[in-house]
This record gives C-alpha cells, structure tokens and sequence, in this order.
C-alpha cells in the first residue's frame, strides 16, 4: 500500500531485463553507440517528427535545462504557483537559466489564461527595470492530479505566441496525461504550441530515464554544451537508451500508465463511497486528493500504508475539518488492485 | 578490443543482479530508504571513520559539486593543467563553484609542490583584484594513467594545509590508484589530508555510481542544499545505493581494478616487446600510452580495436615520428587476456 | 516642476563643492586615501556603532550585494510584493546572490507579519525541495510613499530573528524615512534588528553616493571579493567619499530630506483642497499618490509638469475613474514651493 | 611625485566644470536626457561610425559586462596571461559571462599569434569537453606598458575572425595608445576587427567614466538587460554623460594622454642616464617599469614618492640584482615635469 508517490516504485520487468542484457556488452560512450542513435531515432517516431533528444538525470534537470535553453539575461518565467519549479525544485530551475519563476494563479493547477495575460502586461517590452517576459512553462498532468484539455494547452500557449515567447511542457508525468486524454504526444505537443517537453519515465517505470525533446531546433542548437557544462552528460548514456527502449516499445509505457490512472480511477471510486473519506477534489491522472479523518490515516499508516500529508491550500482552507487531514494517494504501474482495496477496506472499517 | 575507454565496459554482472533484486519493490525515495542508509555506513567502513556520502549522476557532478562545496567569492582552486576539471568539463567546475581553475604544472601528470607554491604566491591574502586561493584538486590516478604516491599526496596536501585550503580529490579512478599503490582508502585520503572526494565507480563495473565523500563535515553541512539546487538528487537514489551495495561487497571493487590493472602491465609488457610500438611513458594504472606505428594502429583498427589517438603534449612534440601516433589504452574490469593478445599480435604482425 | 522622480533632481551645492576640492589632489585609489578612511569612520558616529561600509555604484547594486553577503545555496529572501528588489532591477538581486525573491503582502507597501511567518512556513528546515528561509529585507521608506514605524520594523524583525535570518533593509529614501519619524539611524535600523542596509544619498542631494552598512560582522567578512568580484569597487573610490563627506556634515542629509519631505505634505495639502484631485494613499515621505482628472494631467504635462503613471494596484481597481488616472509625485532637495504651488494651480484650474 | 597608478589623480579642471554646470538642473534619469543622447551622438563622431554606448561604472565592469555580451554557454575567451581581466578583477569576467579566461602567451604583454593559434586549436568544434571558443580579448595599451601597433591588433583579430570569433578590446589606456601610435579611434578598432571596446576615461582625468562601446551591433541588442541585471544602469546616468562632454570636447581626452605620455618619455630618457636606475623593457604609453637600486628606492619613497614594486615576471628571474627592485612608474594628466625630474633628481642622488 505504498501510495507515498510513483517515484516510491522500482522499475518494471521489461525494462530491467533490457538493462540487463545492456551490460555484458561494451559500446561507446557519451550517447554515440548505435543504441543511442536508434533510441533518439525512435522519439521521431513518438513525436511523428523529427525532434532532438538529450537525456538528463532527474526532472529537476530535465526542466532547469529545458528553460537553459531558452535563457535571456533578465528573462522571466511565466508558471503556475503550484509548479514543481517553483515549489519542488531549490531554485534549480533560476540556477541553471539565470531566470526568474513568475507565479501565475489558476484553478486546478492550471494556469488561467486571463491571470497569465495580466501577468504578463506587468513585463513590458523595453521595461528594463522590471526585467523581460522569456517563457511559459505548464505542467501536464498537473502537480495536483489533473490534466490540461487540448484546448486548455493551446489557450495558454497562444498567449505565449502573441509574445513570441517559447512554451515549455513539465511532462513528469506525461504518460498519464496521455491516456488519460486518449491522444497522442504530437496533439498534446508541438502541434498545440509546445517547444520543449521534459519527458519523464522514471515515474512510470523506468530506474532513471528523463529526457528533453525539443521540438523547436533553434533551442536545441547549443544544448550540447548546456547539458555538459551542467554535469549531465552520462558516459554509459546508452544504460538510459536501453530503459527507453524497452519503455517505448509495444506501447509499454502508455500500458503503464493505463493502469496506474485506473488503479487512481478505483481509489476515487473506493473513497467516495466511504463515510470516512472523501474527494478534496476531482482528479484525472494518476493522483487522489482525499479528505480522511484522522481516525483513518492513523489505521492505514498502522497497517503499512505510505502517504504524505498534504498542506491545504489558503483558498480551501475551510475543506478540512479540524479531526480530518488532507492527503496524497499516488498510484503507479506497480500499484495493485490489492493494495487499493485493502487501503479503502482499512480506511473505512476505522 | 575495446581500449577507448573505461566507460566503454557494460556493469559487473554482480552488480546487474544487485540492481534486478532492487527493481521488484518499493521503497522511500530521494534517499530515504533503509537500503540507502545500509550502504552510506558501509562507506565509514571502508574509509575507518564517519564520512558524509551523497551521490551523483557524473563523474563531472561529484568533482564541480565538491567544489561548490568549498566555494568562497573570489576564489580560485589549483589543479594540474592536465585535470579533467579543466581539460574535460566544459567549464562545470566554474559554474557550480563559482571559482576559477588555476592550472599548475607538473610531470607525468602531477602538481610539482614547488610550482603549486609558486603559483600560490600570485594570490596573496587580501589581494582582492587577484582572487583568493580557495581549494587544492588533485587527480588519483591521474589523467595520464600515473598514480600519485602517499608522499607525493602529502607533499601537495601539507601546501594546502599551510594556507588552510581544503583539498579535493578526483578519485574518478580512485580503485585502479589504490590497488595499483597496494594501500587503504583512509591512507590515501584523510589520512594524507584529502577533505573531500570523488569516488567514481562507473568506470569500474558500474552502470552509474558517482559519490562524493566528505571526511570534512564542515564543507558537507550545506551540501544536501547544494545537490538538491545542481539538479543532482535522484529520486530512486536507491538504484545508485543497490550498486554501491555490490560495488562494495566482499571486495569487488577492488577484484575489478585490480584485474584492469593486470590487463594494462600485460599491454605494456606486450608494447615493450614490440619493433612497431613503444611505450609513451610509465603508467601504473590501467592506462598505457603508446607510440604507435600508423601502420599498426590502422590494422588494429580495421580489425575492431577501439583506442583513441591523444594529443602529444608540447614538452614531448619530438616524441613521435611522422609515421606514428600516440595512443592512449584504457582497460576495465571487462577487458579479457584474449582482448589483449589479440591486439599485440596485430599491432606486432602490422 | 519635475515630479517624476527625485533622481531627476542634480546635485546639492556644497556636495558639488566638496567634489571640486577633491578634483585637484592626488590620493591614493580603491578606498585607500584617508579621506575614505576618515568618511568610514563618520558613518561610525552616525550609527553609533562600529559599522563596516562599502561604496557601490547603484541603489540596485546595495541591495543586491548586501544580499550576496548572506547568500545561502537554495535560499529565499523574503520581500514585500512591491518591494524594489522584486519589481525593479530586472533580476540582479537574485543574480548577485544566487538566491530568490519570494513575495510578501501587506498593505501600505509593508510586509504584513502575519503573512510573512505563513509565507515563512512554506519553507520548513532540511525540506530541501522547497529551499530555505534565509533573508527578509523591508524598504524604509516603502515604495509606496509610506514608512514603517519603529515598532513595525521590528514585528518583522523579530519574526526573522525567530528563524535566525538576518534582515536587510533597502535605504534607497532612509534620510525621508528618518527625519519623517523624527528618529535616530541607530534606532531605526540596528537597535530594530537590521542586520545589513544599503544606504542611500543619490536620491537626497548627491551624483551617485551610495552605501553598504554592515552591523552585523560576520556578514562583511568577505564583502570586499564580492565587491570586487562584482565589479563595484571604484578605483576613485574618494569621488564617493567626498559626496558623503559633505552630505553628513552639519546634517545637510537630514536638511535635504526634511525639505523634501515637507514639499510632499505641501503637495498633499494642496490636493486634499482640490475638486480635480484627490490622495489615493496616505504617505509620510517624499512620495505621493494622487487620483487626478485626465484633464488635469494633461494640462499639468503641457505646462511642463513631469509625473509618472502609476499602475493601479489590482485590489484597488476601483480607486480611479475612466476619466482619471492614478499618477506618483516625487519631491527631492531641489524641489521649490514654487513648483509645488504652479502645479497645484494648474490642476486646480483645469 | 604620485606614480602609484594613473587612478590616483584626481579629476580635470575642464572635466569638474562641467560637472558643476550639470549639479543645478533637473533632468531625465537612466540615460534619457538631452545630453545622454548629444554624448552617445558624440562617439559616433568619434569612431566614424554607428556605435551603441553604454556607460558603466569600472573597467572591470566594462570588460566583464562586454564579455557577458558574447556570453556562449561552456565558452572560453582568449586573453594575454598578464591581462587584467585574468590578473586583476578577482574572476568578475568569468563571474558576469559565464565563461573561462584561458591565458595565452606572448612577449611584451601582447599576445602572440601563432601561439594564440596554437591554444585556439585545444578547443575543436563541438567537442564539447574541452569547451569552445567564444572571443578574443586585447588590451591597448597592455597592462606592461606596451602598445599593439595596427599590424599586431589585426594579426590577433585575424585568427579571431577565421574561427568566427567577436574581439574585445581593454582600453582602459585608450587614449594614452591612440596618441602613442598617432592613429584614429577607427584605425585602431573596428577598421582592425574589433567589435567591442571598453572605453576608459577615469585614468585618463575623468572621475569615474567608462564606456563600453559597441561596433557589432548584434553583440547590442540585449545588452541595456544585461547592464540593468549587472546593477550598472546610473540613475543619474547625465554626471557620466557630463564627464565624457567634456573629455571629448575639443581633443582635451588626446592632450591629457598625450602629455601623460610625454610625462613618462621624460622619466624614460632620465631612468636611462642614471646609475642607480635602469628600464626593465621598453614602453611606449603612461607605464614605465624600472629596476631600481633598493637605496634609490627607499630614499625616492622618504620623500614622498609613491610607485608600486612590480612582481618579476618568472622569464625575467635574472633581470633584478639582490639590491635591486623592479617597479612601475605610472603618468597621469595631472602628473608635472617638476614631479618627474625631482624624483629623478632624488634617484640619482642615492
């Protein structure tokens, strides 16, 4: 019953018996082998064009070198309040690109346009002293469990082209958006405005696999040297082309995270029907936000369950009885019918 | 035939099967686990005291982040002019620590403690257009396949201790050095006035396992901070943590260098009794550097040896003839007799 | 009748006079002469403590080293919202130290207490993705014309002194400040817990004369590197000794501030009477806020009135009328009643 | 008898009227006044060309923000091993651009060619390791007192410019070289591949004005954020502005440095016919380096004196006898032929 998050899982079977197979072989380093080559060859594929593929270690750095990527001095980053790199990442993401995070509100985790427009009239051009408008980064799906609509994405990142500002994706989770929209990565992508997508795999199965693809080359053009002189140029690349291509093959990676937004799917049912527990808020990815009474949280965490407390948000302040407690149920390709079934069995027997 | 580079090798099948256990379970992430806790108390064991660990994703993190880990305005950090922090890093060291490299001379790869003095003295104290002398970084083994000796480290170690410059220490090879000087790690660090190192293990039989080891507990109290903010915490740490585990069992890593170090004095051997080959100069490690016949060095090639031309150093240009090259040979724990042989008897046959 | 800014204004006669003394002599340069020296040691008697003070080019740069000076890797300085480092200088208080600016509400462009120990919240110890408290910093006087009591300064001070942070305090209009509470320097700043303050004399009567102050030790300990690293260390360091010296002789500063300060309340008097104007905000400085009939505007400005628009603030949005519009006055030294009565006239007239 | 450096003057007659004119009038802050745009006009007269001026308020500011302007993530920039922006400003280039200094040799404090070339070749393209190159920087007149003829300038620019490479030129001696070759501000910069300059007038009888000048102007285009980031954008920018009128106004710049050369001839030709004193090398700007008899020296310094003892360049070891120093003498405006010919008069007589 291990909810706590999906980075809680190991790695799937497939893709550790890639890696396997990986090592007993000898290759060329520092993403040159033939492997490297076919494994970038294979994100044209999922991309439905050509793209440029640079794999990093952690999200962190897949979005702190994303945003390198497009620094301007005294440049401004447009993201959500809630974003991971405002909130998640010690300032990382202003680290590697020398830019501002600029907080936008929304309802959701979603940047609402409007905000992000006023927001923006706050930079104008020429305005030295305020600094300059340089991106907008979304996140898909949301840090609080939900999923930007097509429409949603491109009512952002519009905004963004009438400011010729380059658009930004945070898919840590990019997977369970996916499936949970029932679209394809170039829909959910390039072809609504996006230009750069950090594209994660280590929360959904893999050991260590993030990459940065760049749909828009003109930012790919110096990341080479980005990504070196941010120490995140892996000599045994090809350990993380070998995870990919397991991950990517036969639509394992869509598989997984299939059935970890249904094990979230039969944790929303579960709770809502229980006196004890119920939905802080509607979610469509592989995250649960429930109100439990403390009665409750004690049980599971007795019998083994792993979650993390929540902090309530100001605007929902009043959605938390003073017995009750707001938390995180995170589902993963590891997560079993099971595990979901006796966390709401202990949940509502208490 | 693969002589390009330690990093060329695949992971220690051990080290596979540590790895492939791991991938079945969960466990807290971000280092946080029990497992990661295990293997940083085996890290006091083998170093005899308590040592701070963290780990990293490249051998360039653990080197530019120990670094950021002494940074100070101003500073600048000596290093021989060969290191990889300067020759090899695309300026990383710079960016995390925000200091400058000094380059420093020396033979066979090694700071001359008479130059590294000499040079010191161009950064009085209080001399602030000049810069503050920071930090000392020394390579074991070094990049041109040497080893420092415990003396020669404690002669440059004792000029940092009279200015009260910490010293780092790049151990990327740290195992074929130690087995090469037939010594303990704590007397090859610590002991000899090392506060900081590298302790690379992925060119020895990992896929990716870079710590940095901090005997000095004041340079370590910031540093959770500093990895977090560089991008280089892992979220399923434990994937580094299962390597280490195996890495450090029962002696493998020091089975694995050792047997890179055979099969380098076997090249050399070899080499020495070639007409169409010589040795460049000594190396103790398992590097050897070769002057080569272009005859040779073409036959090897076309029939699939793998080795790198290296550049000859200004101070050695009569070194090599118009008709030759010079080669640098890297061996690992995968190299095999076989490889060796076969690769002589070309070279001797062309 | 130049409103706009009170740097508009040019330089006071006796600091004029003072420069052109110094124009004719030899001394030595980067703050060695003994005129620096001798300034140093008057900022002493000012404060009535030992101080450590460097001489920076810019109000921005005060602000953005005395930051730097406390820079912790992944902290965060708290700030008003409105707060100068925030809004004003294009991101080089978060160049400078590495760290970021996170916004705090209050009204009257001060920082409310009780959101600033919530803000703080968000920032538990050791939670490392979310980095650490690690400054609070307050403007004195506000950006909004207003000016912190000694007991408000201290309700934030206390808070930060409670997390051990230590506090600066952003002095660009300080002499407005002092003489409008009718207190002393040492009172206002580190009897009230300041650890750090940029002191500012460009915008009361000099050229370019502003000042780091340092109360607290320990933070000034490496700050001449980061003044020279951050290229503010003037060669002819006693061109801004001079200003100084002339500025806190015989309490010109306060003089100057006073006379500022009251052309202000003159102004605030004559709109308080008018039909066509009113104050949008009390102020106590050299600033005032004004809601006036674009009729009145343009008359002033074609008359010769220079005043700037000022952005409505998104609570007040309905502080202004669709024929009006929300303008800031500034007064400095050199401002006469003359221009203050002209203005007050025109707008009055039309 | 003021020879420690040319910053130890004070300011020109000519230069502090003009700067009383300015002290009484209002005017538009952040270099948008009348005179700002007349001074800016006023360069492109003087370069024969379509220039972008940006005032800053050090040289080491104007050589580090100019190379923050041609700013390549993992650059390196090629610069005379005694160059200021290695030697002398504590890593504020390396700070503000993000790039490293790599030093090149070369004879009389000019870079040599051929061993520029030769560095230029350790940095292949796209080998990302090592790092690229990304600029060539020169100082006129050099930090040892010489002076790059046209020739020598564009030998440099020329390999600079085979590679693609913007030029930086370091003048903080503009005029003090410009005069020694009797050439134009055109002939010695753009006309000779330079597309970037900084402009000094503080040595020169300024107070504080340097100016960085741009004949590229792409390497403009971003550049008022990067100065407003860097914390240099004057409010009062016009007492800059006012400074550079004047210094520019009827040739007073060429005639201060013209007689601070004169001023150094004259202690040239005296060192020359003394015993107890000879040149180090030769010089042909303000800067005169002699080796001096230890009694010379102490007796000249009794007196009243004041020069700076100059480290012996390691290729020189045997230049300096056991009783002998090696010193700097530095000319100014402000520097008189009584100065000169008593401290010769004292030299001799020791």
């Amino acid at each position: 019953m291990f909810f706590a998050s999906d980075n809680w899982a190991g790695a799937h079977a497939a893709i550790n018996d890639r890696l396997s197979k990986e090592s007993t072989r000898f290759a060329a380093a520092y993403g040159n082998s033939e492997l490297d080559k076919a494994v970038e060859a294979r994100f044209n594929e999922i991309f439905e064009k050509d793209v440029s593929v640079y794999f990093v270690s952690t999200g962190t750095a897949a979005n702190s070198l994303s945003l390198a990527s497009i620094a301007r001095v005294g440049g401004v980053v447009f993201a959500h309040s809630e974003a991971h790199v405002i909130e998640d990442e010690c300032g990382a993401p202003d680290f590697f690109s020398g830019m501002r995070m600029v907080d936008v509100e929304g309802a959701g985790g979603k940047i609402d346009p409007a905000k992000l427009k006023h927001r923006m009239a706050g930079f104008p051009q020429d305005a030295l002293h305020h600094g300059r408008a340089a991106a907008v980064t979304l996140t898909q799906a949301t840090e609080t469990g939900t999923v930007y609509s097509l429409e949603e994405i491109e009512a952002v990142t519009a905004i963004a082209r009438e400011h010729a500002l380059p658009v930004h994706m945070d898919g840590a989770r990019f997977a369970n958006a996916l499936v949970a929209l029932g679209t394809t990565p170039a829909e959910m992508t390039w072809k609504r405005g996006v230009d750069v997508l950090s594209f994660g795999g280590t929360k959904n199965g893999c050991w260590c696999a993030e990459a940065i693809v760049f749909f828009n080359p003109d930012l790919a053009k110096d990341f080479g040297y980005i990504r070196k002189r941010s120490a995140q140029l892996f000599s045994k690349t090809r350990f993380i082309s070998a995870q990919f291509e397991a991950y990517l093959q036969d639509g394992l990676w869509l598989n997984l995270a299939d059935h970890a937004n249904a094990m979230a799917s039969r944790l929303r049912a579960g709770i809502g029907a229980l006196n004890s527990a119920r939905l802080a808020w509607d979610t469509t990815s592989n995250e649960v936000f429930a109100v439990l009474s403390r009665a409750s949280a004690e049980a599971a965490r007795a019998k083994g369950s792993a979650f993390y407390d929540w902090p309530v948000p100001y605007a929902m302040k009043d959605l938390v009885g003073s017995d009750e407690i707001l938390i995180r149920l995170v589902t993963s390709f590891a997560t079993t019918q099971e595990d979901v079934d006796q966390f709401l069995s202990i949940c509502g027997a208490a």
